[in-house]
C-alpha cells in the first residue's frame, strides 16, 4: 500500500517487489541497502536488536514489560543467525539492507552485512513495527497524512516511562496519526487486532496530558499538518527500544540502520489477534 | 453492576432481583412497575416499540438504515405477543414493568398492562439497549460519571441526520460518557464487541463538528461533569427512533415508559460479536 521508488521497482521488478523471499534474496545480494517501506507491503516487517548474551536478557524483560512500545516477534538462540519462526532461509548477518553498529552508545559503523562480526553470544531479537499496522488501516480505507505527503511519521518523546529492567529503561516514545473523530474511532478497532505491531494506541486529543508540548516541534520524524476537524492519535512507537538502547549504552550491539527493517515471511493478516 | 434501590431489593429479594425470570414474573404479577436499571443486570434490557403493520414495515426499514442507534433485537409476527427469541414466556402485553400508549404522537396513557389494547396487526420491535454496554464498560473496571452521579445519562440531538424510510426520519440523538483517552480507547474496543447494542461510539471530542453547541445543555438526560484531563465520547442513542417516532406521529402506537425497559433472558456477553 505504501509508495514505492521507481529505484525499487528497477531492482526488483514489479511483481518481485511483493514478494518477501526475493526481496531477502536480493537484499543478501547486496542489490537493495535502502530503506523497506513499500517493499513486499503484504508481509511483517520487525526493528532489529542483536545483544550480547548478558544485556540480551536484561532487553528481553524490558521488552516483556512494555509490550507496546517493544512487541517482541522473535528471539533468537544464542549465536544463532538464522530465524526459523520468521521465514525460510533468514540470515541475520545479511538480510537487511543496511545495519548500525555501535560501541558504547555510538554508532561506529553503517555496513549492509554483518558476517565478519558475528560472535557466538549475540542473540537477535526481532520487535514487531508500524508499517504492520499502517498496512491494516490504509486497507481499511483510512487516509495517512504522512504518507500523503510523502513524509516519515511524526514521533514525541513523552513524560510516560517505561517500565525498567536491568540497564534499560527511559520514556515512551509515541508515533502521532491526525485523524477525524470517526476515523480515529476506527483506527482503535483496526489496530487493537495487532496487538504484536504496538497494538491500540496510548493516548488520543489533548498531546500535553503526556507531556508532548508541541505537535510542530516532533523529536523523530517530520512534522505533518492537523486540520481543524482531527484529532492527534499517539501510538506506542518502536524508537522507544531505541532510545532505552542509546542510554543503556551497551559495549557492543547491532542494530537496523532507521527503516531499513527485516522482511519476514509473516503475513500482516497472520498477526491479527480475531 | 448498576445501582439497585432498596424498594427493589425488597420486592425482588436480594438473590431475586438477578434472576430475569424471576424479575418478569414480579413485573407480570404488577408488583414493579418501576425503571429497570440495575435488575437483572446480566441480562440484556430492551428499548420497545409497538405499531401497526403498515408503520412497522417502515419502521423495519428505517431500523435496518440506522443500525447504530436502532439495533434491533428481535421483531414479533404481527398480533403474536410472546417473543420466545428473547426469552422463556415473554407476553409482550404484561411484562413491561410501564408502558406508554401514543395517539397521533401524544401520550395519552401510562398503563402497566396492554392486554385490553392488544390487536391482530401489531407488530413488536425490541431494540437494544446502552444498559448492556454500560454494563460491559463497568465489568472492564471504567468509571461511568453519570452512574457514580447518581444521574441520567447526557443526550443530546445532533445534526447527523439519520436515513429516512417511510414516515420516520430526523437526527442521531447521541448519549455522552466523558472519560481519559485510554479510558476512551478502552472503550471503543469494549463497546465495539457489542454492535446489537449501539457499538462503538459515532464520536469523541469536539462537540461542535456534529452540531452540539453546549455540553452542559443536553437535550435529555442530565449534564455531568467533565474535567479537564477528558473527553466527551458519543456513542448513538435508543433515543433516537423515539424521536423519529414522536414526529412521524403515527395514528397508535406503544413504547416503553422511560426507563422502564423490556428483561429478556439474554445474557449480555451472548451479545459480545468476539
Amino acid at each position: 500500500m505504501q509508495s514505492v521508488s521507481e529505484s525499487a521497482v528497477s531492482v526488483f521488478g514489479p511483481q518481485g517487489i511483493a514478494n518477501a523471499q526475493l526481496v531477502r534474496r536480493k537484499i543478501r545480494q547486496g542489490a537493495w541497502a535502502s530503506h523497506t517501506s513499500g517493499l513486499a507491503s503484504d508481509h511483517v516487517q520487525g526493528n532489529v536488536v542483536i545483544l550480547p548474551e548478558a544485556q540480551a536478557n536484561d532487553f528481553l524483560r524490558y521488552c516483556q514489560r512494555n509490550p507496546k512500545p517493544c512487541p517482541v516477534l522473535a528471539v533468537s538462540e544464542p549465536g544463532q543467525a538464522m530465524l526459523p519462526s520468521l521465514g525460510d532461509d533468514i540470515d541475520i548477518c545479511s538480510d537487511l539492507p543496511r545495519y548500525r553498529v555501535w560501541n558504547d552508545g555510538v554508532v561506529v559503523d553503517e555496513p549492509t552485512d554483518i558476517t565478519a562480526l558475528w560472535r557466538k553470544d549475540l542473540v537477535t531479537f526481532v520487535l514487531g513495527c508500524s508499517f504492520s499496522f499502517e498496512h491494516a488501516l490504509l486497507e481499511a480505507g483510512l487516509p495517512l497524512r504522512h504518507i500523503a505527503q510523502g513524509k516519515n511519521v511524526a514521533m514525541y518523546r513523552t513524560h510516560i516511562a517505561t517500565q525498567p529492567a536491568g540497564l534499560f529503561h527511559g520514556p515512551m516514545v509515541v508515533s502521532m496519526r491526525p485523524m477525524k473523530a470517526a476515523a480515529a474511532i476506527r483506527a482503535v478497532q483496526v489496530t487493537s487486532r495487532f496487538p504484536n505491531v504496538h497494538g491500540a494506541p496510548v493516548h488520543l486529543g489533548n498531546p500535553a496530558l503526556i507531556g508532548i508540548a508541541d505537535l510542530g516541534a516532533p523529536d523523530y520524524g517530520d512534522a505533518v499538518d492537523i486540520m481543524d476537524d482531527e484529532i492527534p492519535v499517539f501510538w506506542a512507537c518502536g524508537v522507544t527500544p531505541q532510545a532505552a538502547l542509546a542510554q543503556a549504552r551497551p559495549a557492543f550491539c547491532i542494530t537496523h540502520a532507521p527503516g531499513a527493517m527485516l522482511i519476514t515471511d509473516l503475513l500482516n493478516q497472520q498477526l491479527a489477534s480475531f
